[in-house]
């Protein structure tokens, strides 16, 4: 007999029941699309982004950080593209006034085609919907529509409006004098705030390219259509690296990224198998190579990283928009030449990771039910399988009784350790009761306190994963436990 | 002869010069009010970050962290008062077409007129102002005004608007479906996500009062006048802790919270002579007890964090509110009665710092100037006195000279190092030089590789603020600075 299979509702429901993500204001029936981490989300999530910052400007002398504000110079989405192309096509049922995205109720048909067997109808279809896109042909999509005989499924109708552009960003006004307001925008990407950054980090950091900058923080997108729990967020953050290489260098430095970044994922604890990469068929218009590195959610393969060659195309339009030169001067020889490489606008190398994504992909993956026991005791067992380096407490610790002096010594205990790791101490109930707590929450180690302890200065160490224990000095348990739970085991795995 | 006292332009000018602080979107002209944090600010401003986050939820048992979405529901910021209350009162001048905040044209006549010797006449008119913005009545505050002769700077006239109240909060539209839009708020402040999910954590958690929720999380003004560089931003951060306590014990433990701070912010270097308390004088609408804890800015004592005991009013109001139960139910037993406390609200205390503020303090402390050497040879010598575990970069590994083997044997130290803490390497420039590049960043530790080192083993540390010397075997550094640059020093001086 074998657990039945993790669905993304198990997912949902263990994330709230153990205090990891709960919906936003919930007490006033939640904010669509927006989640907020609780008291084991935001450690777990604060020990990835942790991680990852210390795999970026740790590790490599040649990239450092940032931390750019949210708000930004509307000219920056000007010259990014996104004032201009950053939208949905939208499309609104006269009868229902419901809205829907254009191309989304087109994949739908093209799907409900291929079910019934009629694959090519259905890419001759997309095929379409593409060249019309593309073309910005909103009148051919909307007949496209029509001709499929695609209706609204709530009016059953297909009186449908024009189709229309919808800009994904959120816009407010900042400033209170009248001539001083602005439309400023909710930063759509990070990326952005490390490229009108470029020449002050370079010129204050005295930077050789290649070198990189390196950021983590929140982006906004007013989805249509947002799902899939933390997987697609109206406020999301993001984990992003954009380095500067020299041109003609850049696809090198691609497949070394791409290769460094999987090692990454797998440094965490992601499965080898449970991780996959995926060429992008149609590229951006700022990129000329893009890769996702994919993990198999619940939900099937989904994007939890991008890898992409950007080109120079943001630095060239920052400099047309701003008239302020974005150039790296070069010393070095060029063997071709023998003269200095000299001034050029670099080219750029991204990795992008969705830090909500890849805190769900951990989740997902740490996430483990098994039966233990045999024949008549066997029984289901849930626990967090997570690395840790990771994990929300690294160790709890666990008088065997109350009384007897168990828990002052259980106390003190918790106590030596807290300076150096999260360490709590729990005397509620039944000691299995608390190994099962813990359990749930991922906690590496159980340090049990017994009546043995007065005499030989020993507690029981009891493992998660494999529900082993083992007698160990008191006087080891820093050291022994600080040792595995420290982020330079992630590190060192990379 | 000494050094010349530091202003707040030489703040400014070093934290842009050496990558602390640069103004927001520099390449099209800024963005006022909002900076970003450039390689070595934002490492600076993440070790104090990480330092109050593990004194809240790794030190004490009984305080767990969250990150709640900075998109709330609107209801939220009903309950909270902001919708209805958070505004500036402002008026125009209709020649000049300039807006001024009323009480601050008020506040400057009165600054006049104490200037003048006037000291009963200013502040007879700040209490009338207060009396006038305290009962709502703008009338009268145009009128007092106008009575007391002010003028507009730009036009020199009297020519006023009426007055009218300006909400400081920026607001905008989520969804794209017509019906579905709504306007929302980016939070002013991050203690209401606590709030609403108070229950939340209390039952995932199995919290028992007292207890703590801490986060930390970016916040938004619309400040009619920011000013000060990073001292009043309209796009901030706050570090702040909601204590809920049983009702009658909050002055208790507003007490020791008051003590706790000020020992925090004592541990990360910030010397007794520069911080003091500052009781309000007048408290906020849901505030029974407040304190400021100030430092002494260029500019001088202003606050960096406020203590506040809030009473229930926030959990009652979105109790009220949101009709659902905000209570905690209290199974000890109360003394006087014989039976449980039973359910209640719980009372609030509440810590809230400004991240910004105390990486500016924590900037403006470590900023040194003195004077060295004797006589002629004497020299002016600039660097941040930082505390080892807050400095951005912990140790700078330097060969003598590049050539001999020398670069060789200081890349594989600072590689060794790497993983523990960020070690830099740099061969670029005199020694001397590179001493000085590290001091103006506040770097602790200099490891100089000479040429002894290939026969003993040993290389000389050169200590930051005293600049002497010793001597330490290579096998040594790892632990030797490993200790005093771990954030476990401040968290044991707390």
């Amino acid at each position: 007999m074998s657990a039945p299979a993790t669905t993304l509702q198990d997912i949902i429901a263990h994330a709230k029941e153990y205090g990891f993500v709960f919906p936003s204001s919930e007490i006033y029936d939640g904010l669509q699309a927006v989640y907020d981490y609780g008291q084991n989300g935001v450690e777990l999530k604060n020990n990835l982004k942790n991680a990852w910052w210390k795999a970026m400007t740790q590790l490599n002398d040649n990239i450092v950080g940032i931390d750019a504000a949210i708000f930004m110079h509307p000219l920056t989405w000007k010259a990014s593209g996104h004032v201009d192309g950053f939208n949905d096509p939208m499309i609104d049922n006269k009868d229902s006034k419901k809205r829907y995205r254009a191309d989304q109720l087109l994949e739908g048909k093209a799907e409900v085609l291929t079910n019934e067997g009629k694959k090519d109808e259905a890419q001759a279809l997309l095929n379409k919907m593409g060249q019309l896109l593309g073309a910005e042909d909103l009148e051919g999509v909307k007949n496209l529509i029509i001709e499929e005989g695609i209706v609204c499924p709530v009016s059953g109708t297909s009186n449908w409006t024009d189709v229309r552009q919808f800009n994904l960003m959120f816009s407010t006004q900042v400033g209170s004098v009248a001539e001083d307001s602005n439309t400023i925008y909710l930063r759509p990407e990070t990326a952005q705030g490390i490229f009108v950054n470029f020449l002050n980090v370079q010129k204050s950091g005295r930077m050789k390219i290649p070198f990189g900058i390196a950021q983590i923080g929140k982006a906004f997108r007013n989805e249509i259509v947002a799902r899939q729990f933390t997987f697609r967020m109206r406020e999301f953050e993001q984990m992003e690296m954009q380095f500067f290489v020299r041109p003609g260098s850049e696809m090198e430095w691609y497949e070394t990224w791409k290769e460094n970044r999987l090692s990454f994922h797998k440094a965490i604890g992601l499965p080898t198998e449970s991780l996959q990469y995926h060429d992008h068929e149609k590229l951006a218009h700022y990129a000329n190579a893009a890769v996702d590195i994919e993990y198999k959610f619940p939900f099937g393969f989904r994007e939890i990283e991008g890898i992409h060659s950007r080109t120079d195309f943001d630095l060239r339009n920052h400099q047309e928009l701003s008239k302020k030169k974005q150039q790296y001067f070069d010393p070095e020889v060029n063997p071709e030449t023998g003269k200095p490489f000299g001034n050029y606008i670099p080219f750029v190398v991204e990795t992008s990771v969705g830090a909500d994504r890849l805190f769900l992909a951990t989740f997902c993956n740490a996430f483990t039910k098994e039966m233990v026991g045999e024949g008549d005791k066997q029984k289901e067992r849930t626990y967090l399988k997570l690395h840790p380096a990771l994990a929300p407490i690294k160790a709890a610790v666990l008088p065997l009784v109350k009384k007897d002096g168990l828990a002052e010594i259980a106390e003190e205990i918790t106590n030596s350790l807290k300076p150096y790791f999260r360490a709590v101490y729990d005397d509620s109930g039944a000691i299995g009761k608390r190994y099962t707590r813990q359990d749930l929450i991922g906690t590496p180690y159980c340090i049990a306190v017994d009546y043995e302890t007065k005499d030989d200065n020993c507690v029981t160490i009891r493992h998660r994963d494999s529900m082993e224990q083992e007698r160990v000095p008191i006087a080891e348990l820093k050291d022994r436990i600080g040792k595995e739970v420290a982020v330079e085991r992630i590190l060192e795995a990379i």
